[in-house]
């Protein structure tokens, strides 16, 4: 399928222990900058720079309804998700507040939301359908659908780094997505189901396990094994099968990526399973207070940088973790080495 | 002793129910921005007000030298602590690198630096001696030095707080600190001496045994029980004193105190043994790679906002956990509600 076909260059080494050199002559004992050393040294690979650079920081918030939150698998109703595509335009939401502090550019796509915006200014018209169907009884979008939203994904990601950028975080909004997201968590990491399931905005126990019955039907009822995009296909979202191409199509062109929660690393869960380079290019911002998160994390075998209860999608752990990506950045380019400060090294 | 009474006020709870009542009607589920809500709590309730700003955030770097050093506990001379202090003046340290980009002013204080700077630009001259005696054969001060050190950390405070400031950062250099805060933690949280010493800048395994036995020597040679001005007398570090001294200036005058590592909160035992109000006006930015600091925490009963394996000191964790004290600060001020937003609610 060409529209999926992407080809992510593996980062070249060349200049590895070069950047090691360089981030052990800085003036502090050796590792003591930790996970910001390890950091320093992956954006220094992914820009095959011993000076890199971080342009134009930018947030990808994908906005798509669910078929399935109609059955009940959330407790907010399935309007909120445009209410909040209206709040992301107006500035109001969680993630304006934290790129706004973080001089992070807010792209917000309309993927595939259950409502006609005609054309309202501000939002990114990427629309694929008016929401997906409802997989606990038809697939939830057409082979050709999701090709088409990886493909576009992937487009949007290209034009914003054509017009410069090269950091891209990418964020959600989709009442019901937690449970696609759940669904392909356990598909593609052989997971039991039950264990990838979680309260999402907030279900009490009653609403939990009626969650988990329903989606444990909508498994059984289809046969799709674990093939990537026909899982995608059956369970996922427009918002999420749009990260999906957006995340391929950003590491394609050697940017950076800032991988945000449980829904957004679902998406990199099936980016990954058809080209796993894709992985050298992100950065796991935080892990998210959804319990399903920190399965795939530890299925990628990748560690967050931040862990803050959080539970909120939008990109914002994304967002809130740029300050640390800039300073591992920082120091690399700032600051002095023994010899630049003549400060004495251990004792032979 | 006058110069170490301080009355630092409990925080006002009066707000508190208001406080969590805007947080809980922000357009987020319930809960969802994790420990950013607490965060905002905790800094309503210090500034009394619902809407808290954050001015002047000033780092605080206390650097002195330890007797001890020249016994072998620090692979590293002591000649480092006095370049590093001029390395922090020309700006090319960690923590200028991470203060500089998050518009966080530096302040670098001579607490006891064994060495004469001679009235160099940038400096603030606040020395109690040449470095603390070696208290592997006498106490490291005398209790005149310790609370003169307390005194001058807590005007320091005071100051930073008349000119604007109401966000202090503290960080501290100094060869040879780890063995004292190892001591401090061990007296003051009563745990096993050994537990508490750590490799430091990066002993092997030999210095580390080495430091072990010195440091156990060091113990029972002082009878000193468990009082904390004789502990840091005994023990400590000018730079620790002084610090202490300045976490009670600064909460006693309602500030934000951002506590770095593994040495700052050996300074906090001491003041929070003296004071505990101390602690409700702290933010513990970060977990140490040394392992005492993990300890530290637990007795205090307080949770780090990052953990990224960084061991440097200097404030460094203090100065890059600043963004995230940022974010709670701007979602509790500036992100819509749902009445605001138009956002449904939860279905009933």
């Amino acid at each position: 399928m060409s529209s999926v076909a992407f080809n992510i260059p593996p980062l070249s080494t060349s200049l590895k222990s070069a950047l090691q050199a360089k981030i052990d002559t800085k003036t502090k004992p050796l590792g003591a900058l930790g996970r910001l050393e390890r950091l320093a040294l992956q954006i220094g690979l992914i820009q095959n720079t011993q000076t890199p650079a971080l342009r134009q920081p930018t947030m990808l918030v994908f906005a798509g309804d669910h078929g399935a939150a109609l059955a009940g698998v959330s407790p907010f109703p399935q309007e909120v998700t445009r209410q909040m595509v209206l709040n992301f335009l107006a500035g109001g939401a969680a993630i304006n507040v934290f790129a706004r502090q973080n001089d992070m550019a807010v792209r917000v796509i309309d993927a595939g939301v259950n409502f006609d915006f005609g054309g309202i200014a501000g939002l990114v018209d990427a629309k694929i359908g008016m929401g997906t169907c409802n997989f606990l009884q038809e697939p939830a979008m057409t082979a050709q659908q999701c090709e088409a939203a990886i493909a576009k994904g992937a487009e949007l990601a290209r034009q914003e780094i054509a017009a410069g950028s090269n950091v891209l975080g990418f964020g959600e909004m989709g009442i019901g997505n937690t449970s696609s997201a759940a669904i392909l968590t356990s598909k593609l990491c052989q997971l039991p189901l039950a264990q990838c399931v979680g309260r999402g905005t907030g279900l009490d126990d009653v609403g939990l396990q009626r969650k988990r019955d329903l989606l444990a039907e909508a498994v059984r009822r289809h046969d799709v094994g674990d093939d990537p995009l026909a899982v995608l296909a059956t369970f996922g979202g427009f918002e999420i099968a749009m990260m999906a191409g957006a995340m391929l199509g950003a590491a394609e062109q050697g940017a950076l990526l800032l991988v945000d929660g449980f829904i957004t690393t679902s998406a990199l869960l099936v980016a990954a399973r058809l080209q796993p380079a894709v992985l050298d290019y992100c950065v796991f911002a935080h892990e998210s207070g959804e319990p399903g998160h920190a399965m795939q994390l530890a299925n990628l075998g990748v560690e967050p940088l931040l862990s803050l209860e959080m539970r909120l999608g939008e990109g914002t752990g994304a967002a809130l973790c740029y300050p640390l990506v800039q300073a591992a950045v920082n120091f690399l380019n700032e600051m002095a080495s023994f010899e630049s400060a003549g400060v004495s090294g251990r004792d032979a």
